[in-house]
């Protein structure tokens, strides 16, 4: 008889959380009871799991005793003031939202690090990285025994729903005002996003870089482990609902072999590689894949050193509820 | 009594050639006759010029010695089929169609490089650059006293009026029946370009490098007469309807002084320079405006040496009609 897990899911109302739950079903993830916890507002609502319809609690009378393992995809506020009262309690606890410092909860992609697991002791605690490093880190992985990398620049164009669900509203409410020739005052963002494009996602720090930057940059380097990879990170708003576009140039510490990279490419089970000529996109493609697309592989005008791709992400599936659940997955076969 | 000449804008009723006439106005450009041309199906039409409305004429049965200044802003085909006519008949050329090789009509953007004009005889024939690589030129020409800049990557997202009005129209009917949770056939655009992004603008040559990332890769080397520069272009389609935005990265030879290189954009009349923690968008800023628009300079994460940016820029206007005026008036001020 196959082992099953008591699971807690933690802003299970989220467009995230909705999607991860969606997840454990489809992808058979043994669960035997699921807890889906939401903070006041959202409590009360239900959602459908495997056939039934279950009731979403609140976060702050639960007891976490009662459950192995717990997702943690609310709020960087929420998993900083209960993340600790899971890990006493025995869970093994999976982050989302980056509240914990790495020393504490390593970023991993599966197909990336997994090998990191095996430096960690129980309960296990892990961060499912940016929807950003997870995508350009499984292409970068693929690549790696083929090109020696030595600087990463990326443009990094987030789609609406990287705000969450109000993101996607305020774009769509946007847009119908302007169609219809009305004026509006934007929310949520901090001016039209609609048919714009805005070249920060977040107030930047006195040096000028914004949060998400940082943590492309830095989880880049932790999940490929290559603490000396150069990275310049963008972080742009695109006025698109779902799927991350990233504009990548990479340089290599040598004259690149294009067809070796991309039949490294190809042969990645991770990825889909779409060959020159045609190219990925976001709404076109990658929304609603378990793959990230990559394609316009080209080397450099005027340098043999220098490889140029686009990278297509379902931002809220690969990005986030996918990879978390692949580390469950992950988990459960060789460590729980 | 001031000089004035006879001009022909070649292409009037686009996009571009409509602005271009707009601004002879504007700027009280020293026009005696003013002739507006188009090809079979556009003439007829009228455009207003000076309290005057002016027929468009077919560029057929054209008189070019009637003329002593002539605007190509039709397409490559119209200025390759008329381009020696008009400069046999002894009319100085300004194309804004990169028709020409650079040999013949070379790159300049008066703000960047008006030294070329030394170098040319008359009958004067000019090529108006790419609205990417005026944009970018002119803030790479604000900082080269700076910085010695050795790499360019840039991730130029181009508005849909690269397009022309098609491009224009083609944006707001997708919109329009996405909103309506209708089906679309796509026109134009090889696939949905509404609230998403496309990752090549044209098809790719063998090496997979785009028409559009050569010339801007091309024209900067020689707007700023750096043949060895290394550039990463990548061009992409923005479902942005006005303007187009650069995701700028340079590397230079040493670090860089980030309060000098601030400094120097900033008195650049041709720039406006937008500090950090506020940063412009093409939509709100650079649409409408002579001025190119900078913001989110900032250093390297990982490399001193490094320095990103953003760029704003309306397309149509600075990008071309006006930079075509101002190589006129640089002209008829200093060689005509």
């Amino acid at each position: 008889m196959t082992r099953t897990f008591d699971i807690a899911v933690i802003g299970a109302t989220g467009s995230v959380g909705e999607t991860l739950v969606q997840l454990l079903e489809e992808r058979d993830f043994p669960v035997a009871n699921l807890h889906l916890l939401a903070s006041g507002e959202s409590a009360g609502r239900s959602l459908s799991f495997k056939g039934k319809n279950l009731r979403v609690r609140t976060l702050e009378s639960f007891d976490f005793s009662s459950v192995g393992l717990v997702f943690f995809a609310a709020s960087e506020a929420i998993t900083r003031s209960y993340a600790s009262r899971a890990h006493a309690a025995g869970c093994t606890l999976i982050d989302l939202t980056a509240a914990l410092p790495t020393e504490q909860a390593p970023r991993v992609v599966p197909e990336v690090n997994p090998e990191v697991l095996k430096t960690l002791a129980a309960p296990y605690q892990l961060t499912s990285p940016s929807p950003a490093a997870i995508a350009v880190a499984l292409v970068l992985a693929a690549l790696r025994e083929r090109v020696d990398v030595q600087r990463v620049a990326v443009t990094a164009c987030l789609a609406v729903s990287s705000r969450g669900r109000q993101g996607v509203s305020e774009l769509a409410r946007q847009t119908a005002e302007l169609l219809n020739g009305r004026s509006f005052e934007p929310q949520l963002f901090d001016r039209q996003v609609a048919f714009n494009l805005l070249a920060q996602v977040e107030m930047p720090d006195s040096a000028g870089h914004g949060v998400l930057e940082k943590r492309l940059a830095n989880e880049l380097k932790e999940l490929l482990a290559r603490p000396q990879l150069k990275v310049s990170a963008t972080c742009i708003q695109a006025p698109v609902f779902f799927g991350d576009s990233f504009s990548v140039s990479l340089q290599a510490d040598a004259a690149v072999d294009l067809p070796a990279i991309c039949a490294a490419l190809q042969v990645c089970t991770a990825l889909e590689y779409i060959e020159s000529g045609d190219y990925p996109t976001a709404v076109g493609d990658a929304v609603g894949q378990d793959v990230v697309y990559v394609g316009r592989v080209r080397g450099g005008q005027d340098d043999p050193a220098e490889l140029n791709l686009w990278i297509a992400s379902d931002n809220v599936r690969k990005g986030a509820a996918l990879n978390a659940v692949q580390l469950a997955e992950l988990l459960i076969k060789d460590y729980l």
